[in-house]
């Protein structure tokens, strides 16, 4: 199997370059019977969709999903799902600048040693862009997930640069383009963008995904850990350097006799765990955090070279994120689906339940 | 494809239990022609072994590995290549009073709902033993990694509980039972550890691997990108919570300008990016951190259930790791060998080089 | 991996439903740097054409390809190349009579006991039509393995019902809308078929698939045998009950020391084996035989059940290929070619050459 | 994955060469709580053993089964069941004359292209020897699909060479060497074997499987059909040639109006499909038929090459089968088992049932 899909009963293969004629996903072994409509899948897709706050790139894209096949009648027949989205907003001469140089930190260097070759406009392949399939795909896993086991799947943004943003309730996330679950800190954040707007130069940022719901149970022993999934997933996601699960990094300095959640009739007493022990669900809600980079594409003057290997100074003009931290939540939500619900499928199969 | 295996080209199947008869790996798809033999193996078996220092579980084995296949007249010849270990010391008694009731931040209670039986012995299949097959497997990947590309992966531990552990030289690392690359931190580490083993604790710990000469270019666009193999290999070793490559959870802070690393005719001038620019390798040294949480087989008194969901206490006797960290350099080191390897063999399919 | 998808290396995923919005396939694995566009594509495309002759369906599709991704300025770029039909003619009234009931010999039966549900326009996913995009990807890969290894990959009918029909020329396969490879034989083969639309009826088929060219040492030793994925990409077509290679049903009366092909310097002396020995290929053509079922959708009246059970009579009108077999010569030459294409990666991805 | 695995839920991983320490296998995915001991798999091994009588090799091999793992108390307990059978009978000095030379019809050729070198000591991977692990892993399917589904998987031979053998009764298949279903024939195979022998030849054989109480629903519309992944199974194995379902080669001379299968509120009145209609299972019985070619191992001389390219001729002396076909019944019923076992695991993955 080829390096595009994911998932391995519930299987997500992904194409598409950022201006070429389409992106869109397939979505195979999806369970029959499932009510879905185009509006299921475009309701997540707006969550991620570029320029809908001064934020964010202001590339114009309607990300308009048609299904294709494998619904009928309003339900999912089974059959793969294959799901297109047009691109429409193709200013390619944005990008004439870097066809011959590569940005410093950019996948452009990586794909022209791969391939010899690259699809150098607006990043080609390795354009966020490429996150909208997985978003309409993982609205799919998403609504499964909450008929069948009543699961929850929601993510904010913890921190953005040196700003960290508590938690204060899910109900702030949606009302704010950084999807903070604390909107007193949302002029904060917006000043910090604005200035690093201002300076031509981008930032990283911290995500949180949570997924309530999902039974004991899942996962496997040895490689193919439920944990090990969503680290793939996440860490597949353009920009991530870093995922952790439960206590994370802090594990480190935490004896034994703190780590291990302890177990009462009434269920667990904490969380350090991130809902998996050994591999598998445990049946308390699973943690994810990611560490997003900021994005190569600046302003800011740095030192490269050119294709020929002489050195040059580049520079990115063209419509980016200076944060993509601030679009990845909902990107981090539906590969979280995705995974948990190859896992359920991969459950069922083997152990019937 | 079950969950039991890693990779998609340089396949390693897993099998297994702590207090069975045996445990091993099947290696599926190796290149033909490899020189290779059982000390090629034993050689890197024996730096995880157990028993080596009074800092790690006194449980005595051999872990002496037999090849059964897939190699002829001391060359691999392209079949699997079966690897047998042999259990020898399976005093099951010490885990008997673990049956009915479950380790705060153990796998037995997840697998005891996943499968709705468990074989308790020694922690069965979620054992730390079981990631002695896959040093073996990895000895293979190290040793083609070697003689093809000049590749050479190599790990460290730097950071035991509380004690951060500098890194001085590679030479230091193997002169002390903690892979410590600072040998004068290690009585501090030793103190640590006797003091731990007193209060019948454990704790977590830090470690990093890092490839040196691999190519650019190896990897993939989206989803099974290089660095997404990688986490999902690091995620799947036990006791793991957190992976991340290059700059990782720092990369939150830094802006563009500061994280991308600028290319001069020489070369890169950092590594942020920890050799991984969009998925595929850039040339540079792959560079990986582990969160290692302590184990959950401690002395300390626990709250906890039993099966039958009635609380009770907890406490775990016998010879188990206080930090399962010390052990995890070799197995690091195997993962992203085996992960490399994967790739090298794909980058070959479908690219020719 | 989910079903729809064939391959490991060289992976065409494929979606769609007759009479849905559209049909198509993801070609992932692709390598770089391959010339190609729509054209070459549509060449193989219009090979399977219906509406080409009196003998097969009179539903008038265009079949027009547009490739939406993985390709750049002309060539490969080696990401997912995602290949797009629509639909156009849609007639779903003409499938109304057959909703309620099942067509004995049809997959309808079995899609409604799979998933309880199916969408009936035009026989759904279980439609020759999903044939239409194995052929765009088998293009692809019948490009490539022709610029790279010189190979040839024809096939034509060897039998139409109770005709048999000798080989003569390779050229005079593409001259008739039989692929017939003796000219002389279609008059009878028009006249049969005629009879047999006046009867209502439908018949079998038998074709032959030949690769020249198909250097030594592709496959694998045990389960996935080049000859094993032939035979299942061949049995995965519509209307295939039997797959055969070289020799085929005739070795069961071939003694040992007449199927064996002998080697002398010039070559092997006869092609019994099929051009496969031991599950890789031995350097000789590889030949394959399938016998291919007549269609159920006749116009012949015929006893069914109701999908409550109840006993009923069934016809089917429409406009249906008397001989599905007619058509069938394109896609087992693409079926061919995108095993080969697997193959061939994965042999330079595990042997290096 | 590489190529020796076979299922995508259920699999089965071979490993072992016939002169080499062991063969064995790897099963992954097999549902927890399968009440399972060594006798229940050695039960299946003995069937296909070597030297039972005087018409199969004469190699004095127990081919004893070892558990390594994934059982517990009598019980599978979900994670991967490893099978051990040491290699005991290794005369490899029978095999010192074909060393530098080919067998026609032989895989000592291909492999010798493929790897540049080979494993010579009887046949290495390429022998009929590691079809064991095969019928080892079989058993364990066979178990699970009559204690789930009540599911009988029966084989047997219907043509030695030139003799056809009638179905007479089940009963009749275990009372013989040849499983014959109509001991009145067997005779008149001895007398046909006996000859044989004298002439040092070898012949070919025809084999039926044929599978009762499979649900209706199983298998993939697309490419994973169910009978695309048997005829998978069945062309891996040793020395097939052709394969079919249902009404195979035959269905070629049938009219739509014979060959589709009609329904009645009984049941089908016929089973031309072989009890798969669009590639799932129709709840008819599954019937597969087998062409197995003479092996090449022969005392008639012939001409060959060396691995120098030079002219020479070869007779092969040892312990061969005059006609594998002979022990392959057991082995057809387990691929028939394996691959039923992985499509109702993937059929309760996707719809749950």
């Amino acid at each position: 199997m080829s390096g595009n899909t994911l998932g391995k009963l519930f299987c997500v293969t992904n194409f598409g370059e950022s201006h070429g004629p389409a992106i869109g996903a397939v979505v195979d072994g999806c369970p029959p019977g499932l009510p879905l409509d185009a509006a299921d899948i475009q309701m997540e897709l707006d969550r991620r969709r570029p320029g809908t706050s001064r934020h964010v790139t202001q590339r114009q894209e309607a990300d308009q999903v048609e299904i294709l096949s494998g619904v009928y009648e309003g339900h999912t027949t089974g059959t793969p799902i294959s799901l297109l989205i047009r691109n429409t907003d193709q200013r390619s001469k944005d990008y004439g600048n870097i066809v011959q140089t590569f940005r410093p930190g950019h996948a452009d260097y990586a794909y022209w040693k791969k391939y010899g070759r690259r699809d150098p406009r607006g990043g080609g392949r390795s354009s966020a862009r490429l996150t909208a399939p997985t978003v309409a795909a993982g609205a799919i896993a998403k609504k499964w997930l909450a008929s069948e086991h009543g699961m929850r799947i929601r993510g904010y943004m913890s921190q953005l640069g040196p700003i960290r943003i508590p938690f204060r309730s899910w109900e702030e996330v949606g009302g704010n383009p950084f999807f903070a679950a604390d909107a007193s800190v949302v002029p904060q954040l917006e000043d910090f963008m604005d200035q690093l707007r201002r300076d031509g130069d981008s930032i990283g940022a911290r995500i949180e995904v949570v997924a309530e719901g999902v039974p004991a149970g899942w996962g496997e022993p040895v490689y193919d850990r439920l944990d090990a999934d969503i680290a793939h997933a996440m860490m597949g996601l353009n920009a991530v350097k870093g995922v952790s699960v439960g206590a994370g990094f802090d594990c480190i300095t935490q004896r034994g006799s703190e780590h291990g959640d302890e177990l009462t009739p009434e269920g667990f007493t904490t969380n350090h765990a991130g809902g998996v022990l050994g591999g598998i669900s445990s049946g308390q809600p699973i943690t994810v955090s990611l560490a997003i980079k900021a994005t190569s594409s600046i302003r800011v003057e740095r030192r490269s070279i050119t294709t020929d290997g002489d050195p040059t100074m580049v520079q990115t003009f063209g419509r980016h994120d200076p944060c993509v931290g601030i679009r990845a939540t909902p990107i981090a939500e539906a590969l979280l689906a995705i995974v948990l619900m190859d896992h359920a499928l991969r459950q069922r199969g083997q152990c019937g339940q």
